[in-house]
């Protein structure tokens, strides 16, 4: 029994033992904290850490979904490493932690970091996932074959991503010229809010396989409401939007991992830390309801 | 007859001797910086004062609901000193010299500090208001028992309230399990966004009694727009939405009195403060409308 | 050909010599680094600046408007020198450089600053434009006479230029019973947000003439989005809004030059200076579209 | 009595209305907010009520003085209006305060405010002091003539007090060149903090005449200890070194006035409000000690 | 073997398992994220976990001192839970953690948190310690029996302290007069900087008995390079001073404990953090050196 | 002859064209926006361009020495693009840039950005200087072979410059225990600052070939006056003990080129971005100095 005079130890939700530690965790927290690559406000490396500090200013019970998610257990890990000296070798390292975890059964949430850091769990799951289809949010394009000297730059995060699986896309409103060109040209699924909301939570699912892994920018957002992001974007999805979506996506097919990335805290209030710790934790619960 | 080459001594809405001296004055404002029990992030003992600076960075005339508030006369008392030892006894000192005020005739608003504030100052409503309902506008259910070791920790607030006069809340989205089934169970009228949205003003408005007091937690608002809170939530509501529901409550019934609570001006930008100071002004206006 | 190892210096979008220099650049952008009138939050010096910082962290191509507006050529010149004894004189100097720009052929571009900047601009656009109108868009009626002991105060900027051209306003939410009284004795086109939203944009465009001055004092926005000005008010423009109006103006009428003021970067995130640069972006394109 | 369920009202040391009413008060503070001059980092209209603010931080008692400078009376003012056309009106504006306070028999401390709001108090002083002596404390020279299309400028402002006054400065460490060779041409008594080491404090009183007016920028403090202001420099005195400093003139010479300017609070930490609101307080103590 | 694509969990000081688990760890650190009774700028809370934070960016081999300090085992516990109601059972709750470890034969440093923290602690070395003496760092006095209503609040810390051990202050330039005259009154070994100057390092220790605990509030040093506390004073100890001064009471004395307070980290730069948390790491290998 | 209604364009100094052209420009620039290994605190790419800001705060005239050093012309060059794949690519990136503008005949200044930027400027300086020495300022060893799994990682930079050139380092006081082990072992002249303050100025100087490099890393300054780097320590070096070093070193040997490095900006007050500018411009002058 936990002694009282005492909070839990900082993991996310800051649980207790009995529903945090490892073996009986239905869900493992990966967090990443790795900016490397970041081509313009930089700080991201310091997100996961703000996830977690942020998360223990929650209601564990997520009156939005009915449900308490962490019922189900969920254990952080320690923070990553970070290889300082090759960007590849960076995503490796993510690969090779989120493969493991997967192996042993666990549904995994990587937190970034940039959003380069989807692209090794992204990996670890089209592996083990055949069939697989990527639901992104993003505001930028992030389709890139290389960008300042690096085919593992954060731009060019999606570009990778779709090269292990097809990726649907949501929440577009930057992009070079060439990026969109090339979108265009393959006809690939990716939706603008104003296409989107043409569209709706079902016609984005629709487009989605069985087995759903999920990589969330949080520029995805609107900036009013998610300034802490090294590419804020007027223009962008609202709150009630992505919780639609997500719930829709839930229901229709099964989610099998996600990550959320690109919490750069220093550059907005700590509100946006809050926003991000809260979307993750009505992921898990959304991901993993009976 | 004032001199130009002075401005107005700081207190709310930077009004002259004229305008802001105690006998004339219809309205009372008392700034309450406590903020000894907030579990989170804390600073809203400095949000009297930033309510109070912001207020200078206003105009006078509120354009949208066309009239000049300050013409009914604004005092502002001098800060409540702190009772550092016991929040039972803060309290009681609230509740003092609210009644005190509301004997000598005034409209009361207090300025908060954590949203406990509320509870002194709507006990001195209640116990002079028979009758008296109370909406509350709150992101949380703040429906505990005791937290913290204490009945009178912030996120008790609306139960104790409860105690004294029923509660209408609106904004809810963050609460845990026991405090829902405790609001399910007795079916209390406490309202998420959407619920509202779909109710509509009148509908929140016809649950209130003749007499209403109201308790105006900032983080009812929407995270993007109110980001300077403890309990930062996205999916709130809108500024046009809170303007909407007063401006009907005030039409339909008599507000006799309000508090505006939470704002830990550090926590967000100078415009959170700004969007206070207004919110206060305009709740003025509104209440004492002929 | 730029030399890779190196970026570029950083312009407005932070263009190449190639896409910047002054003879192919249709467009003059001209910071006017200038607060000195400030009457509340100051630091609106720092906004050209902070725009030309958050321009480098835009993409070219804006996927909004399908569009390269660098394409046109940008050339940005140096900061003015501020004028410190008197407002007047730093009018002056304002008019005489865009002056000069226009009349060498060139789409002029004032990036302030205080909004006061906007009456050199416009002037210099009234003379050589007759028949000109002025798009305003602001929160406040900046329509007073006089202001702390000057006629160049920010607060007189739309009176100031009424004088020399007839101006249509979006975005008002805040003035004193004075500034209203007259707007609505004199018929004055100044639309609140909700009178905006029932009008519709292309009620807005046909108020105006054929040649049209669009000065836009970032305060029209609302304050989620838009914190960092002097006066930040909820219940604003938002950005899908202020883009729609644009794209539509920008079709059925010729948008001969345009302002950006208001900028403080200080007092918000660093979105809102990213957002005031996308804005100018956009609103280059949407002007000089073909 | 002050009713002891509220803390004073907000004026200098914040004080209860028995110390700090105008009929008792041997002290004037006259809070002028006015920073329109500043050429770099703005933000000094700020000043006076940062030290105001961070004033009621401060112990009543002067343990490095032994003495309780509120015992005297201190009475605030409410602020100065600022004059926002002209800069020379705003200087004849604080003189009339100023010089009215004199003549009230009241010491008069003048709290910036860029250091040009020193000129009016100077002015005051000379006039109604003949044989005045100035004590600058100052990083920067302020001998030019003329600055940004401006006499009053902040950058002219020891050289216009020069022109009603001797000033012996100490601190300096930035000049222009050219100010720096009329100051060596003429002799004048300007200090750098080496000279000033080397001098010591009883050859500086020396340099003075009987009545002395201290004028006193912040920036003549080593930047370590007070970054907030607009021209921070290192290698500049220490605390202890301008305590000592003060003492030694304190006993030497009768300081009839004083002002302390440039504190621009959003420029450093809040220890550096804190710090002048310090050495304020210990200056009228150290001025009117018996 | 740790898994080397791993960081450690943070701990104080990031420690691997292996030289943080509680069986070998000769150090317990107990962080208090308490700060409910401050009467001036709030947020030590957030001290604790900023040292926790910051103490990641420290070498663990303190080159000043020839030694590695965690070669002697340091375990973290989590954090106390806070008891917002009463101030007083948070000190017993406090008391009766350390005395546990103490009991257990653990060196416990406690990290406050605000100074009243103190209190417990050094109640829970002094019934253990008989003739225990505390060498106390501190700006304030801290002296007085009562404050805001509760004898626990911050500015009664030492007062309650020298009830249990007879306490020497050091670095105190703030204090109320009834303060400072009753520390005169009664012989009080309470020393100013210029006092302390003036007897050393040798002179200090030698009033101490042979079990020291050691009380560091850090408003004793300079807010130079201190300025992250509630109330910062200029003119205080520096970084040298205080590394003599606690060598040469570890050389000569037993440190059986202490506690580093008043952290408050978002009141100045990350370099506060980071200079608490290389003092307590110092303390630790200065206390504990064979 | 300039267009005085203009500022000069923001390069190091902002000096006009006739003193920044290339051609006439004794004095080159490089800033150098590279952080990708930092291992902590993140942000010095954002230094260059800080520095850059901060001299136009400054003045032209340096008092301190007498001179005007940027009448030797000073050009700034854009800054370099970032290589985000592969450290050792960007360090042979600086390399080649520093070494052709050694070739042009220019004195060459590179401003970081981390310490690892300085590795490429020194094997520039150290392959065209035979019998070169460098002068490295710094709190930590940086001498380690290799740092989260990279050999170019900030924490090895004194070891990578030590393979071209002998290095006498100044300011240490941080280390890991192996650093220092070696360190003593090979006898390196590494000080500490109390063994700098032992040894002197001239002491360092003896250590030094005639040619000179000097790398400097401004965490070798106090944190207290410079707290914007990613690893602030007390105890370090002041402002004019730094200056009378290099005023030494400058005397008696020959410094051909330099670097300052680590300002990360938004972790300290602009204060410290203004002590970069300032002591690179005073470098200039006591380098160049006839």
């Amino acid at each position: 029994m936990p002694d009282e005079r005492f909070t839990p130890r900082r993991n996310f939700a800051w649980l207790e033992d009995e529903d945090s530690n490892y073996e009986r965790a239905r869900v493992v927290v990966v967090p990443v904290p790795y900016d490397s690559t970041a081509s313009g406000w930089v700080g991201s490396r310091e997100g996961p850490w703000a996830i977690i500090e942020a998360s223990g200013n929650m209601e564990l019970y997520d009156i939005g979904i009915n449900m308490e998610p962490y019922r189900l257990g969920i254990h952080t890990l320690p923070e990553l490493a970070v290889h300082t000296g090759d960007a590849a070798a960076m995503i490796d390292r993510i690969e090779s932690v989120v493969g493991e975890q997967i192996d042993a059964g666990k549904f995994v949430v990587t937190l970034g970091g940039e959003h380069t850091v989807a692209v090794g769990a992204a990996r670890a799951y089209a592996k083990r996932f055949p069939g697989l289809s990527v639901l992104a949010f993003d505001a930028n394009a992030d389709f890139r074959d290389d960008y300042l000297d690096s085919p593992y730059n954060h731009a060019c995060t999606l570009k990778r991503i779709s090269e292990v699986a097809p990726v649907v896309q949501v929440g577009l409103r930057s992009a070079e010229r060439e990026e969109h060109d090339e979108i265009r040209k393959r006809g690939l699924p990716f939706f603008q809010p104003a296409e989107y909301r043409a569209l709706g939570p079902a016609g984005i699912a629709d487009k989605l396989s069985d087995n759903v892994y999920i990589t969330f920018d949080l520029d995805a957002l609107d900036s009013s409401v998610m300034s802490a992001v090294g590419t804020p974007e007027p223009g962008g999805l609202h709150w009630d939007e992505v919780s639609e979506l997500l719930a829709t996506v839930a229901q229709a097919k099964r989610i099998v991992g996600f990550d959320v990335t690109e919490l750069a805290p220093q550059l907005g209030p700590r509100a946006a830390s809050q926003l991000a710790a809260k979307l993750t934790y009505r992921l898990i619960g959304l991901a993993l309801r009976e």
